[in-house]
């Protein structure tokens, strides 16, 4: 059953948070007949089930919890892992420009602890579906794993294979890829994406963006947006209201665009420049070969819906 | 129907971007027999129905465009308003930190020309519901005007009321308050918030954070968080990267909460301080007597899940 | 003799910055006969008297050492405190903003452990003087001392008294005032700053600059400035190049004002709400009466410079 | 006469910033019979001379002004120029991360339109010196100007060369390079600079910082940092407190490092690596032969100081 944050009460098969004394987390999958142990005493998940979200609760030893549904920054801090995983900041943010919603078939590559992956898996519905690739078997492993556990493992396809080895193609409406070397996989990145679809990429190193950049150039990728998000928390007292004293200054540069079609007629050219944001250079490759004659693009030829 | 980004192709019905030349938008419904009339020559509906989106097509006097699905940013610059909008930034974080997704029961208020109604409509899909409240009768039908243009006002209930005049309660999953005095409102927010579920508010000034930040303790709110996400753009040349010169500096500070329903034992009031944030203080109020009681626990009362 | 940083080599007298493995700092004072001991072996200040600045040096027991003269940084970071010290990026600010420069006399209150005490005495030179006020006498005697140390003591005369117990007028030519409750001291610096003097003070708290922005407008402080300053650091690897994971998020607001003196006149009357920031509203109290006639104007009338 | 805080009221030769409606500034240099001309009206020098500084002050039409000292944020801002000028943001921790203070000698290149070399002119007080380079004549015509109407010309000696020609060796206490190119140059600020001494850059791009990192370590200049400094503005409203809506989002990325003397002794390998950052490659070129034998240290050799 999937993380549900839609249940009114919690009940069998929920995905509980149970927040102790210290600010202690412990996230269960309640089942009848479980039980939580912690250093503060048990706790049996029969007396949770059925109790209003927000409750609180003792365990045998008299010590206090509070039962919640755990939000996604729960889960994610929560989530064993052998890589670094993504921050609902810049999470959050790349959904958005994304716009990854209900629905949709989005790529990924690499699924790594499978962060991203659940993100993905949340926003695109029960009627979605995520295809992520991961080279390494133990982390797709791991990662598939993290899924189940909240649930979403069934809208998520797990491919353990290196993307260069190219993807099936699937007309995904968009590509999140996060992986180190970016650069080397924007040829399968654009015979996988459909047309004008969605492209996101996180590095957290300048000269990675670089290298990203002139590959996405490159590749006739158009409306190249390079940022980053900061986050900024507040200690929450009302009367001595001020920032917190330190904050994670960098995770990574998130860098969006979009597949576009440019036709061959030279009216064209100077959009083209303006969409790509310079204009292409004598020193640029020509077009690639491979890159006329998408499969979408044939797809709808074949289908006469445009000559 | 739908503002729909899992089209394979520019289908009837399709919310369409066009991007002509110095970046200039235009975002169209297509229409069999529609037209688009821009001082860059007429663009013929039908002649970019069937089109794989991201394709370049022309005017009538020759002039390129770009056809794509706009992304929930350009629908959000594009949209008619009377208020200030909902930046993406703030946006993404807050679906993130409130858990919002597919299926869920979200309460607004107030409605204001429909920016954050729109993203929250979009994240609960067909099978989620969006409540919102907006007192001025002009707003709430801007912004279900807003709401159809992008074919999500059938996931949308508008009501035309200040929220203290009491809003039917809903057990929503979330509430998202987008009032300039939050404060006065958070005795409603609480009866019509289900147990345990998220709080949001967006303000722009130190003194309003201070006052809402009182309140929540009063109607005990916890986990309480307060933040700013600051967005920074790079420009994309690959041999000169660097921040762009100027950036928006400030659209507000994001305050989230969650409702919890502490017991009256004597062993939960160190918990209490915690996850509130800091000790009731003697110049707290006492617990109102409404809170006592939500419509959720007697409800779960009444059907015996628990006594 | 002072904290000299133009001195051509490692002279007697010199305050010294030795850097060892594992980027342990030391500052010593350099004498005739003296020892430095680290758990790296004994550096006897002989040794070091006479060599170029950044040579390289060894212990006795041949563990590397870099001679070198210690920056306002190193000085700031080594001194012995027993309050908040104040920041290298808030002190450049502070001292560019306040115009702080050779030959001025500058009034501070409080001392504290003397960090800021020790960059005024530092840019107003040895024709300059720091008047400071600390109302708690073992904080003024760690700030001599500390001033003492790097040998910036003469120019500085420490008051141990409160500052609301008034100060001897001096005709500052600026006023940094770093306590918890700066606006209840705005009258005293008033008195204390020349005509068109530079007002300045850091408050970790927004509750606290709300009260010290009305405090200023009511004692006709203008041009008032309200900001921050972020530092963010980058990992200085040129391969891998990228801000460093975490930074200092806060350490104070700055704000600055100048003094005015307004005239009676009714045609100054749009200029002052202009340069006060806002207009002066009904619940403003009236101008104090020992606001009238500063002690500069008084001298200048009695010197008949006006009338 | 140079530019003059510490004077007690407007006094003949007097830099005097006159504010009026609308904040409009006037920078003038107070002249007997010298007469401003404003479009509200002329304001005679003679009766502003002998005024307290922030007094207010009226045209000849009667309308008002303020009458200050400038800061030198009030002078940056009001200079002529050809290029793009320094931030008193950045110059302030420049300024304090260099040491900058009165007495020393120190070396700028290229003066551009001398906002710089005011800043640092005014921190070496009447006993320093500032010597700068600029390649182009008509430049270093305008900073001299420039540095001359804020009368601290006499603390500057002006190349007009390119610093690739060589410059006098002087043993400067710190080099601060505002050139494009930086990493060109950094073996002639190696042999400007006296041992131990202080180095700074500003830089808009980062692939400009990779390429002077590189050089640095090439040169073996230790302790280098990277770092940006964000100013963020409030307005300064008690009951509306918030940060503006824009800022300046980035000027340019501050470099400081320290000229070092490592030994050829191999006990201090495993230190130079830690102090440059980073260990040296195979890639790195060797020691320049030009880099033995500073004339610092040959200069000492010859004083028989050390051996």
């Amino acid at each position: 059953m999937p993380w549900n944050l839609t249940s009114p009460y919690a009940q069998v098969g929920d995905l509980a948070l149970l927040v102790g004394l210290r600010h202690k987390h412990f996230i269960v999958s309640l089942t009848p007949g479980g039980e939580l142990h912690t250093h503060r005493g048990v706790l049996r998940h029969d007396d949770l089930i059925g109790r209003p979200w927000g409750s609180q609760v003792f365990s045998h030893q008299g010590s206090p919890f509070f039962l919640l549904q755990p939000s996604l920054a729960d889960i994610l801090t929560d989530l064993p892992r052998n890589t670094q995983i993504m921050y609902p900041k810049d999470i959050g943010f790349i959904l958005t420009s994304m716009s990854i919603g209900p629905g949709q078939t989005v790529l990924e590559a690499g699924t790594g602890s499978g962060s991203m992956t659940i993100a993905l898996a949340y926003a695109v519905g029960p009627q979605g579906r995520v295809i992520t690739y991961e080279k390494r078997p133990e982390f797709s492993a791991l990662a598939r794993k993290n899924l189940a556990r909240v649930g979403l493992d069934e809208r998520v396809v797990f491919n353990v294979c290196d993307l260069l080895e190219g993807c099936r193609e699937v007309e995904a409406d968009a590509f999140f890829l996060d992986v180190p070397n970016p650069w080397e996989y924007i040829s399968q990145v654009r015979s996988a994406l459909k047309a004008g679809g969605f492209f996101g990429s996180l590095l957290p190193t300048f000269n990675q963006v670089e290298n990203l950049l002139r590959a996405l150039r490159q590749w006739r990728f158009a409306f190249v947006e390079v940022c980053e998000i900061l986050l900024r928390y507040y200690k929450p007292e009302p009367s001595r209201l001020r920032p917190t004293d330190r904050m994670v200054a960098h995770t990574g540069y998130l860098i969006f665009a979009r597949k576009i079609e440019p036709s061959e007629d030279g009216r064209g050219r100077e959009i083209l420049d303006e969409v790509l944001g310079m204009p292409l250079e004598d020193g640029d490759s020509p077009l690639p070969e491979e890159w006329r004659g998408t499969s979408q693009t044939q797809f709808l030829e074949e289908q006469g819906k445009y000559e």
